[in-house]
């Protein structure tokens, strides 16, 4: 099934029907693009999956409401700079006055466009700037790839890179393309991170699946990374589909749902990586890999604890191969295992190398440790000896940029 | 009961009949004092709390053992540099050799000395070096405050503070002190922090009762503070009771008893925040107080999720009242609140002021609250306007330095 599947350039405008465009509105940043557009012509039906912080940013709260509801979606609007959160009614109002606002643009219902915000908690958005955004991107539209680059630059708060990733699959003998945009890159622990993800396909599959399929990935990809524990009030991943490809239509599980599940994995962990890779401050992107564990949930919550460790990801930041850091971040996850028992490794793209092994560390080189350890993409891999489930968690180095960006982020 | 305790000069040796020295072993910092003694003539009971990692450090197990049985204890002995963890059988021979070499320097049973370790996990201790530390500690044992401050600074790590802490109350018609010492500044979220605590008293109190007002008191002091959410594998608390005082003995609950827990709870509290205030890199104590919440239990996790946010504190550091991390905070606390009721304070020695009301920033001036929070104590006071529980939880703001002693802790 996999060897099926190939990646392509693009994102939200590589699958068939979707356009989409970025805009400078200032909006609160001057002088670079800060709103997107994404549209579908033939209307979608979308799936959404959301922040579990108690503090719901009105964006949250809007889609919420749309994507469990039965209506179709034509459009997502997003702004970078304003989360609208903590704002009360009148961010609330913002919401419905924005899609509104999109919905005259596009001549389509108010209650199918989808709304996202990113940036500062506590302000309210200058609605003229916001109106006057939406009718620039109204006009911008385009199925071009560097349309779907536009709107990705668009979104990005303190992100260093704009993040895409687009796959095809034959799904019933029809080409499908999944594609998506994301950004980071500070409160970034999505339980569902402020992540913010938009992923379009041409699939032809019935709501209840689509939402089926992005709630299961999340757990394996975008609920696997942090940046800084902290979980954001907007978190938002949307996947719109508006059936362009002409499958026949995915209504039950099966080798067509597999098959679009996988190529929806592959956007999203792509997509993950690249968040928490790009997260704040960061130099390089931190996986921990957690083998033979004993069961699924317990390989996750191992590997998130090592990910989201300060004092691990402070010792990557400084090449230095302090693997009781690991250790005891494996220790305090809350899962079980034998700490005599159990084995760790470090590898990079610099090499691999067992470092801990019957309760105690090996007799490793300092320096080849250090080498590996300085390689853009440092992966832990710990070896629990009790089962069969493994996970994967992502994350990155906390380095001084990380203090310098937040202790004068608003400024 | 509150206006009969009394704040004094000095920590573990404070109390009546308790002895300590601090000396330099050379275990692994040079030039520095790195072992801690500290002795009672009379035999001890003896309480203690010990980390929830599972990975658990040689010294915590033996410790353990010691503190559940019924044997009364001597000594306690500690070294800095080595955190004898993740050292398999060797590291717990370690202990055994310690204590012995203890019990012979000092001539009482090997099983009532306590030891505990603070440093860098996976090395061997030097048991060289450490038996001839031994002897020179058992050496210089003095009853003065300058033995328990000398004590005090052969604990550190990363500090930059030895922390003691004294006080006396009157239990019975005779004075009671109780004294103690601490250490962080790393790996700091106990659950039971690498803190360690040794407090002394000379109450005369059962050994049942001395581990319930220990595991009761620590709820709310050294379990309440966090720096990095690292939960450390050698967190220790030890309590040494030795009845010097001669009140009549403490069996039951009552005024006496709660009189003891009131001086234990003050000496613990303070320790506790001068642990926090002084964490890896820290600019300032940074306290969250959350009143009127649903329940204790909500209450503590409000309070510590707000001090354990990297945003947050990355914020205070900044000096910038970006409020918004700490509602977010809250809001993935897993406590449940309105956040449109709920009210957010800035507190400090440069005033107080109301900065979050009915779901959105009040007016406030950002100069004024950047002066509030410039101070070296900053609080925070969240009124969820829910209920009667309170409670409080100590952090630091989280700098450059901390990234800096972190990425290069072992060198």
């Amino acid at each position: 099934m996999m060897d099926q599947m190939e990646w392509i350039q693009g994102g939200v405008t590589a699958a068939t029907g979707f356009l989409a465009a970025g805009a400078a509105a200032g909006v609160k940043y001057q002088g670079r693009k800060d709103m997107a557009l994404i549209y579908s012509e033939t209307p979608c039906v979308a799936a959404g999956v959301f922040t579990g912080n108690l503090v719901k940013a009105a964006p949250v709260l809007w889609d919420r409401e749309i994507v469990t509801g039965d209506k179709t979606v034509h459009a997502v609007v997003v702004n970078s700079g304003i989360a609208n959160a903590c704002t009360g009614q009148q961010g609330r109002d913002c919401c419905r006055e924005t899609a509104d606002a999109v919905g005259l643009a596009l001549d389509i219902p108010a209650d199918g466009v989808l709304v996202a915000s990113t940036g500062v908690i506590g302000m309210q958005l200058p609605m003229d700037k916001v109106r006057a955004g939406v009718s620039v991107l109204a006009g911008e539209l385009s199925d071009t790839l560097q349309a779907g680059t536009d709107a990705a630059c668009a979104i990005m708060t303190t992100d260093t890179l704009c993040k895409e990733a687009a796959v095809t699959v034959t799904i019933g003998g029809r080409l499908v393309t999944v594609g998506g945009m994301c950004k980071g890159s500070g409160m970034i622990h999505p339980n569902m991170c402020t992540m913010l993800g938009f992923v379009t396909t041409d699939v032809c599959i019935t709501k209840e699946l689509l939402q089926e399929a992005l709630r299961s990935d999340v757990q394996d990809t975008f609920n696997m990374i942090s940046v800084d524990g902290d979980t954001s009030t907007n978190d938002t991943l949307l996947v719109l589909a508006n059936g362009g490809a002409g499958n026949p239509v995915i209504s039950e599980k099966g080798e067509d749902y597999e098959r679009f599940c996988t190529a929806l994995h592959a956007v999203n962990e792509t997509l993950a990586r690249k968040m928490a890779g790009d997260g704040e401050g960061a130099t390089a992107l931190f996986e921990t890999k957690v083998i033979h564990a004993a069961s699924k949930e317990e390989a996750r919550r191992l590997a998130k604890s090592v990910i989201c460790s300060s004092l691990t990801k402070a010792a990557v930041f400084g090449h230095d191969a302090n693997w009781g850091r690991i250790l005891c971040a494996l220790g305090y996850s809350g899962a079980s295992f034998d700490p005599e028992r159990m084995e760790l490794y470090f590898e990079s793209s610099e090499g691999k190398m067992l470092i801990y092994q019957d309760g105690q560390a090996v007799d490793y080189s300092e320096e080849a440790a250090a080498r590996i350890l300085s390689a853009p993409e440092v992966t832990v891999i710990a070896d629990m000896k009790m089962g069969d489930a493994c996970a994967s968690a992502w994350g990155c180095d906390l380095s001084y940029d990380y203090v310098k960006i937040n202790a004068d982020y608003r400024s």
